[in-house]
């Protein structure tokens, strides 16, 4: 394994994380539902709105993971940190970066005083709810996502 | 059907806005999942790092519905409007006050340029699901909603 390094993402990193995001999409079998720009993408990273934050997995100086996350709002439970994406590159899972992505990112959290953390994944995708079972996550399949497009 | 009045929720809201929030839960058969204190509620709505808002029905001035919300960011879609809860107390469902509810807070949403906006809803709870169907939502049950305490 190559030296594995793990820091905050930049704005000009966002070229790279929407590649990943682009291939993330293309393993859960929807490559046409990635409509985002790059420009929004940076826009609602690091500009006056900014929503997302993200930690990226430096792979002798490429970004080949990150955990991008942002807060939400529980009415049951507070603020919480949400993980909207987890993307390790397909050539290195299974190589532990996940792992340490998600780590690094629970440390955070605890740090910072959430008292949670939420996320959601795809019922077929068992290697990735395997993972999740060790850090002795709970999971809800009694809820279905809606959306409406405008 | 009496007056209803909708509007943007104030910091003074929140204790009875707390209240639907807990009978919902009674709804949902989960009562002692509500653990967020008031303090926290007011803190994420109107403190320094607000997440959340809110618009509220007011019936004969006393706040009967809410559709609490918060912006999320969808590594595919960009920035989307998320509703988190809408609640219409007990007695009244079914008179026409989530329906006002929903448009305003998708008028809201169109007019301040998001393209999208999402929420969850529970797989057994029917009459919401028909509710939805009539805006032209898509369902999408194939996610597992995944969570850590610390």
């Amino acid at each position: 394994m190559k030296e594995v390094h793990i820091r905050v993402a930049r704005r000009e990193d966002c070229p790279r994380i929407l590649e990943l995001i682009h291939e993330l999409a293309v393993f859960e079998k929807a490559p046409d539902e990635v409509t985002v720009t790059l420009a929004e993408m940076e826009d609602c990273g690091f500009g006056d709105r900014a929503i997302w934050q993200s930690l990226v997995a430096e792979v002798d100086g490429k970004i080949e993971g990150i955990a991008l996350h942002y807060d939400r709002y529980s009415t049951w439970k507070g603020r919480r940190l949400y993980l909207e994406d987890l993307i390790v590159t397909e050539k290195l899972r299974g190589s532990g970066i996940g792992k340490r992505l998600l780590d690094e990112l629970m440390a955070y959290a605890k740090e910072q005083k959430y008292n949670g953390m939420v996320w959601q994944v795809l019922d077929w995708n068992q290697p990735a709810i395997n993972f999740y079972k060790k850090y002795n996550a709970k999971f809800e399949d009694e809820w279905v996502n809606v959306s409406v497009e405008f």
